[in-house]
């Protein structure tokens, strides 16, 4: 049986221009990036909500890739819109508008069926609804949580006390470093684990990954690529991919880590390639092992 | 025999202040940098000029690493000196003053002993310069060469020619992409080895090193470091890291191309931990092949 890994987090409809291109109303959000990733390697259950905008034509995207979508609510209103753009450099979004909708009422209910999962992924919402997925759920094996900027400046207390419950913090250099209030990385990374996640991983966009754990420090560039034309949801595929594939491995070890954060950087690398879910929807599992093993060409030396 | 290396570049007294604290008339300048980075490998042949203000304490320095300083010219005049400082993140110096002095009619003349040089080093100074010393050389084994936005902006015909004749051309990736007007890496890198040299090695600051090489890309992040003091010469010290170890490589190879680059880094990270030349100058060749070998820690990962 596969392992399975509750979601929690936005189900978008995304309106995203690039200097490569644009899209209007395509499926998009933090659950659903991380949702799509990950189940190439594991059964994923989400939670999330919904409007009565929600066309068929978007369902059917979450049954192509087998995810459970008894958690994901729909409700009177319009789905969640974000609307934003990037410049040539590619490295920051320019949000030209937010419509919270449907996700401004948001309140997780955790189904009957999923209070057992073993893998929980909170995606970056309010940490105090991720705080109340925690509490509906028993004995989860491991929790990992993103969070962002907005939170740690508004909501520093409500985060403290989620983080304090979690075993895995997910977040880019940027928000570690103001969550630590620490300009030092190494530094900063020591702080966080003071509170409470025993491992941390710091992205770095285009730069790559670095991983915190127990006397161990893991690092990986991100893959080279020779055309990136949509880095929307790269972090939630990289989460997606790394849950996903340490849900499947038989035992959590500083090595199935590693392992887990290449799987997490191959697909962040085949999400922004393409516009929306285009760069992960059609993969298979052979082209997924194909680009680990190019990561392993990229960073492997030979030791003296 | 030891296999030599001729650096020319820039020798200068630098004042520098960081959030850490600060030195006046420290010794500094890429030649000096990479030098000293190199010595541990390879003997190491300098070219430079300096002033009569240039006491022995200074050349003590060149001494003790057993740096050939026949082509350190000593003229009338003061050194260059360089006066800048960092703030909090570290990541980019405000200068405060240049005097060029003595540099201002440096015309590197490259002694009869040095002609024979199988490594070559052309630091970041005029591609002009750069271009003299080539033709003083005979039959380098491997030349590599460094620049920087000041001559892509204002000499840039000249920088080709120079560039046109190197086999690695070493850059900061902002260089990398102005130098081929060209903002995704990968392309970049494209056109930069379409104008001659066959390795383009990209220095990315705190997050690493990507080599570009025919048909390979080799990609390494930086060392993790608790205590950065002065991030002054780690982009000198990498590249003397990276050609001491390559000049005593038997073969130039992907895999001894992969090595260097880590030395490189190796070097780079002991450099930023004191000011000045207080990382590198009392290092072991044991300190700096156990720092390798925690490289390799920081970036293994087990194949499926």
């Amino acid at each position: 049986m596969k392992s399975s890994i509750l979601v929690v987090g936005s189900v978008a409809l995304d309106s995203v221009k690039t200097p490569f291109g644009e899209v209007d109303n395509a499926l998009g959000g933090s659950a659903t990036y991380f949702s799509v990733a990950a189940s190439f390697f594991s059964q994923v259950r989400i939670v999330a909500v919904v409007g009565n905008d929600f066309s068929e034509d978007y369902s059917a995207i979450f049954k192509r890739h087998n995810i459970d979508t008894k958690g994901l609510v729909q409700t009177d209103g319009k789905t969640f819109r974000w609307k934003g753009e990037y410049n040539h450099d590619l490295n920051e979004a320019r949000t030209l508008e937010t419509q919270l909708n449907v996700f401004k009422t948001f309140k997780p209910k955790i189904p009957a069926s999923y209070r057992a999962s073993e893998y929980v992924f909170l995606g970056n919402i309010d940490p105090e609804l991720q705080l109340e997925v925690l509490r509906q759920i028993k004995h989860p094996r491991l929790v990992a949580c993103d969070t962002m900027n907005f939170w740690i400046n508004g909501k520093l207390e409500e985060l403290k006390h989620t983080i304090g419950k979690v075993d895995i913090l997910i977040i880019n250099d940027g928000e570690a470093r103001m969550l630590a209030t620490e300009a030092n990385l190494v530094q900063a990374a020591g702080k966080i684990r003071a509170m409470g996640p025993r491992i941390l991983i710091v992205k770095r966009g285009e730069y790559g990954v670095l991983m915190f754990n127990e006397g161990s420090i893991f690092g990986a560039p991100a893959f080279p690529l020779k055309e990136v034309y949509d880095p929307t949801g790269a972090g939630d595929s990289f989460a997606g991919g790394f849950m996903g594939y340490l849900a499947q491995a038989k035992e959590i070890t500083d090595e199935t880590l590693r392992q887990s954060i290449i799987f997490g950087s191959v697909m962040a690398s085949f999400n922004v390639e393409k516009f929306s879910l285009g760069g992960l929807s059609k993969l298979t599992r052979t082209d997924i092992d194909s680009r680990f093993k190019q990561f392993k060409n990229l960073t492997h030396f030979e030791t003296l």
